[in-house]
């Protein structure tokens, strides 16, 4: 069974991790977001792509939320003392991948075949690709003005309000190698309870991964990222009640016209009606027995 | 009382560290060696600028030589994991120095620039300016071929007997700006225990340098780096035998023909006989009170 997943940064990640789990190996693709792609120290980190790497490979902190299970920030602070930038986190563990990575695409690499290299190296059997390897910024337009992600999310502490998502970069930008393939192949797709105008929005910003969804021949399942409506984590619901008018499983479905075929919702937001049908379950990932429970159901309601 | 000292690595860098804490703050300036520069995982390493600012600080590590005291090697380990070269060790303090450099470069920024910046976050009130803020680099042949100096050196552990150094970039390089200054103004010039062929040898190759030492009113005093006939560290004993014939203080002397005005040689080396007045003392530093002692006994020599 072939599935495709599109997936943000940490909760669509342990979700990935959830099918990585249940399905057998070489069978999952996850088409990972890069719009909050960011510089730092100057070095390129895929906050998302990292995300869904680690959680693939086991070596997520699972109570932190983010980042490497043990990590340690010795290098960061000697950056600091020195007078170099400290407001992005990054760990002693989690530099060696960035340095490796931006090594690579400085030599002329494409971010896909870096990230494939990276998820050899740890052992992963699925496939791992970003949406696209051309340069793909997501900007947030807020009363205080446009910033970048990470400037909005991390800098910022996406405090402000949202009026508007936009993607520089996405009408240039192909799809990377295997992405449009993978969705035609599927058996199945699924859309990671991310959120959806800044970890989904990017990826379906790049015009042919949009029109390969929306002409697909696979089922295509979206799972919500709130409970009761509010957001797990992250300012989701805030965006949504701003930009969207409320967070019911309705407004979450309506993200995606025409490209999902069910939504999966959490036992706090049921009963509900929405543009498509809803599949009632628990979502709420705490452990990753939970994220293998969870994509059992999405698998379930996909075929 | 202004003093330029002229330096490549740990031996010298120690040196320097003692002239640092004799002399009043601002009266010293040390030319660092660039030719051993080297790029790893996609940073640029500027070892011996880096061993003389550590050591000025009183932040490098005295029991194993070189690099930072209380360093630790997660990011480097983890840069391996993930594919990535690991032939030259970078711990976690130090790379924090080198993302700091590297982004600064990359911003346009010239070594000498980042390197006054780095000297002024560590608190150090001396002068370190790399020779030349273009690119030099030292390469060397040997019966197996020519190799970059790390290449050899690291890489390699400069067990090749060497035939021959060259300086790469050295004919169009200029000298840093501050350096040229430093070297008219002074009342005393230093040439640190380093290796002549390729610690001071690459300072030298910048033609305008090499001038401004030979033009030079101040008297300028070289202190041998051998004990004994013998190396402290390093290949230099070797070097000198097969490309100079011998490792007696006439050896070492004639390797900066007019520009030397005395040799500081170790008592071991005494009695002998060079094309300047020798002057005989212990040079060994294990502890920085030596290096303190030898300051003053080569100021002494310089007046």
């Amino acid at each position: 069974m072939k599935v495709v997943c599109l997936s943000g940064g940490v909760g669509g990640a342990k979700l990935a991790a959830g099918l990585h789990d249940v399905l057998a190996p070489g069978e999952l693709t996850v088409v990972g977001n890069v719009g909050d792609d960011v510089e730092v120290l100057g070095l390129h980190v895929s906050p998302d792509l990292d995300s869904i790497l680690y959680a693939l490979a086991g070596l997520n902190d699972e109570e932190r939320g983010w980042g490497r299970a043990g990590e340690t920030w010795r290098t960061l602070e000697s950056a600091r003392d020195w007078g170099g930038e400290g407001w992005f986190l990054l760990g002693d563990l989690d530099l060696g991948l960035h340095l490796v990575r931006t090594q690579a695409l400085g030599s002329g690499e494409p971010l896909s075949v870096v990230t494939r290299r990276l998820a050899t190296a740890a052992g992963v059997a699925s496939a791992i690709v970003p949406a696209t390897d051309d340069r793909l910024r997501t900007h947030v337009t807020t009363p205080a003005g446009t910033f970048s992600f990470q400037e909005w999310f991390v800098g910022r502490r996406h405090e402000d309000e949202v009026d508007a998502v936009s993607f520089a970069g996405a009408d240039e930008a192909s799809p990377a190698p295997g992405v449009l393939d993978a969705i035609h192949v599927a058996d199945a797709i699924v859309l990671a309870p991310s959120n959806p105008y800044v970890s989904i929005g990017p990826i379906l910003a790049v015009e042919p991964i949009r029109e390969a969804l929306a002409a697909r021949k696979a089922p295509c399942v979206a799972v919500s990222p709130l409970i009761g409506g509010r957001a797990v984590k992250g300012p989701l619901d805030r965006m949504l009640t701003r930009m969207a008018g409320g967070t019911t499983p309705a407004h979450v479905a309506d993200r995606y016209p025409g490209l999902i075929d069910a939504l999966v919702v959490d036992v706090a937001d049921a009963p509900a009606e929405a543009a498509v049908p809803l599949v009632v379950t628990e979502t709420l990932m705490t452990e990753r027995t939970h994220a293998r429970r969870l994509a059992e159901r999405v698998l379930g309601a996909a075929t």
